[in-house]
């Protein structure tokens, strides 16, 4: 199950010096994509984000090591299995990984970065990663955003996709990313997995900051499930194959670039909640007027989490109370009761303490009716405005976890 | 649906000095048992602790205003209906039924504690609850626990009970109380409704002592879906019908109290997690050796409230994998990864960072096939342990949040 059509471009736009390979390994289900080779031109800035659970997966730890080391030339990405707390044996499996890439290919081990998603604890069968290399390494090609979005799935049921070019003094540049995810979702630094490429040049540490900007508005504002995994990472890539340099020394474009890179990673991040498991909304949460960001962050997530909100949003029950009873507990100091606006869509559902007078249940049951739903909180206390997205809590979530081992 | 069999007593003891009476005043349900009066003794001390949800309803308001200006003579409870969410109205409605019970009892309005229970944001019936009370009142009787007990309940499937007898010093001394709570079941200060009535006689600032100590044991440590109510309350009442008086001065007398008191909170509050919405486990969760009170309640906490961990728990899935993402998300400062161990029931599952060496899917299998299940995290980092209960996730809790306006 999934919310709405399927948001995947017509055209994933092709970004020169960024290529993309898909194989079988046979991981965890045989004929299964799950293998993907990724290879970046010379030229090319790679920044990263990673998860902070402390328990991040082997391969998270030395894509750390390895992008700070030197600049990367390939990621290697299987899904089937997460190699997460795995121990010693984890870290010499993922190293043996990225010599076998670094032999294949001719470059040195530390410019490979390894990316593994799927079940946590059991022992990754890397002889199978390994045979299906030289596979992967045949089908690169910059057209393989398609297929390589196919190979980096576990339990989603769509692949996910954004593709966007934009012109600047007459010359063309071009954002292309794919990611997954679909359970154990809030992610903390990034989703599951995310890779974006661009075709500009950029220097390493607005690179990075970029990176970290946007997915601040993006990956770390969605949450189906509140877990968040031992192994999201997302990576942004700029091959600098095309004739635009981004820089700090020109605001006009760097702002163009930022805009288009926080509107790539938003439609990213929104596809994953919208396949989110058992998913039946897509729910918007904004938090309007706090006083500070962490006040507007933690109402905003406790609603999203509130297992009470989200049954009555899979029900389509305008339940507001529950909105209510959640605002109320979320610790927010010194909270004006009578000041406080809650609305769902354009209803006003709270004012002045209560439930508005004007509020109908017929207007609420239209409101929760639709497959998207907005939960406005107007706090009016401050300037601070953050937005959070999420799903509801259906029976396919519970089956989907409490059917399979995943 | 809940876990094991039914944990009410075969004899509940009666209190001299504290009287119940149970009236149907058809709030929600005609026919119904939904209200009822309970009187306090003249010579009785009282405490109480309340949610600490901003939007705590107008009763809870009333009750902490009147608790604090005299000696609380009568208690009036209504299920059906919560008068949360209800503004003004809400506030006049309750004080209606205060001055109600005041007029028919020939006490002060303000010694009069309300308290309502049921579906928020919608106005109380007033006139129902007031047109109950004499029957009520008829029905007052020291033997009235276990109608009491059926009185309180909302969506529970289970009356809910304890009582305990000790002996000191030739004199006996009686313990009993009621509650009731399935669902939005986090308390922060006291589980949706607790009453405990005792016939020693205490100080009323050592008896509120008491009281959150034993709550910070019993219903402040449980959590079915982590939401907190609007309408927490658990009173303690110390009627001063024995010849016995706990005191300060009686250190042996005050531990065997105080044990005593926990001992039955514990009861009461397992009993609404054994009797949580579509619970099929009752499941301890406990962290030891934390450096500090914080994370050891955070991480237990965290636990007790990941879908992911509730929804394997639910499929009895020893998914250690799930549990260990947990703990790494817990926020734990400088972690030692290698130090950590954890256990389900006997059977160690993580240490040294990973999967423990002799661990057997068989073995984790067994723990988790039965109803009752111990998780128990061991951090080795301090000397604070703290334990909460919890319950796991399934299609049931779904149901009943999805298909009924609760």
């Amino acid at each position: 199950m999934a919310v709405g059509s399927n948001t995947f471009p017509n055209k994933m736009h092709a970004v020169s010096g960024f290529e993309l390979g898909t194989a079988s390994a046979g991981i965890k289900t045989p004929g299964r994509k799950d293998v993907v080779l990724m290879r970046i031109c010379d030229a090319a800035t790679v920044a990263g984000v990673f998860t902070k659970n402390a328990f991040c997966a082997a391969p998270v730890q030395i894509c750390k090591q390895h992008l700070e080391s030197t600049i990367s030339r390939y990621f290697i990405v299987n899904t089937g299995n997460a190699n997460a707390g795995t121990g010693q044996e984890g870290w010499n499996d993922a190293v043996a990984t990225c010599t076998a890439v670094a032999d294949l290919c001719g470059v040195d081990s530390d410019s490979v970065l390894p990316f593994s998603t799927g079940v946590i604890g059991e022992k990754l069968p890397v002889e199978k990663l390994i045979s299906a290399l030289p596979a992967a390494k045949n089908a690169l090609s910059v057209d393989g955003w398609m297929e390589a979005a196919e190979g980096i799935l576990t339990t989603d049921t769509r692949i996910k996709g954004a593709s966007v070019q934009f012109s600047y003094q007459g010359k063309l540049v071009t954002l292309t990313g794919i990611s997954k995810g679909s359970g154990m979702i809030k992610p903390n630094m990034a989703t599951m997995l995310g890779y974006v490429a661009t075709d500009v040049a950029i220097d390493q540490s607005l690179l990075q900051q970029l990176l970290i900007d946007a997915t601040n508005q993006s990956f770390n504002r969605i949450t189906v499930d509140s877990d968040t995994s031992t192994n999201d990472s997302c990576m942004l890539v700029a091959t600098a194959q095309s004739d635009v340099r981004v820089s700090e020394g020109d605001q006009e474009l760097l702002s163009l670039f930022s805009d288009s890179l926080v509107s790539i990673m938003q439609e990213l991040a929104h596809a994953i909640v919208r396949d989110g498991e058992g998913a039946t909304k897509f729910v918007t949460i904004k938090v309007e007027s706090a006083l500070t960001q962490e006040e507007a962050l933690k109402t905003a997530f406790d609603i999203a989490h509130s297992p009470l909100v989200k049954t009555a949003l899979f029900a389509s029950d305008p339940n507001w109370g529950r909105i209510l009873a959640v605002v109320g507990r979320a610790e927010i100091t010194d909270l004006d009761l009578d000041a406080l606006e809650i609305y769902l869509g354009d209803v006003c559902i709270v004012s002045n303490g209560g439930r508005d007078a004007a509020y109908t249940e017929d207007a609420g049951q239209a409101v929760m009716d639709a497959e998207e739903i907005l939960i406005r909180v107007v706090l009016n206390r401050g300037a601070i405005s953050e937005t959070v997205w999420t799903t509801d809590l259906s029976h396919d979530y519970v089956s989907i976890n409490a059917d399979y081992r995943s």
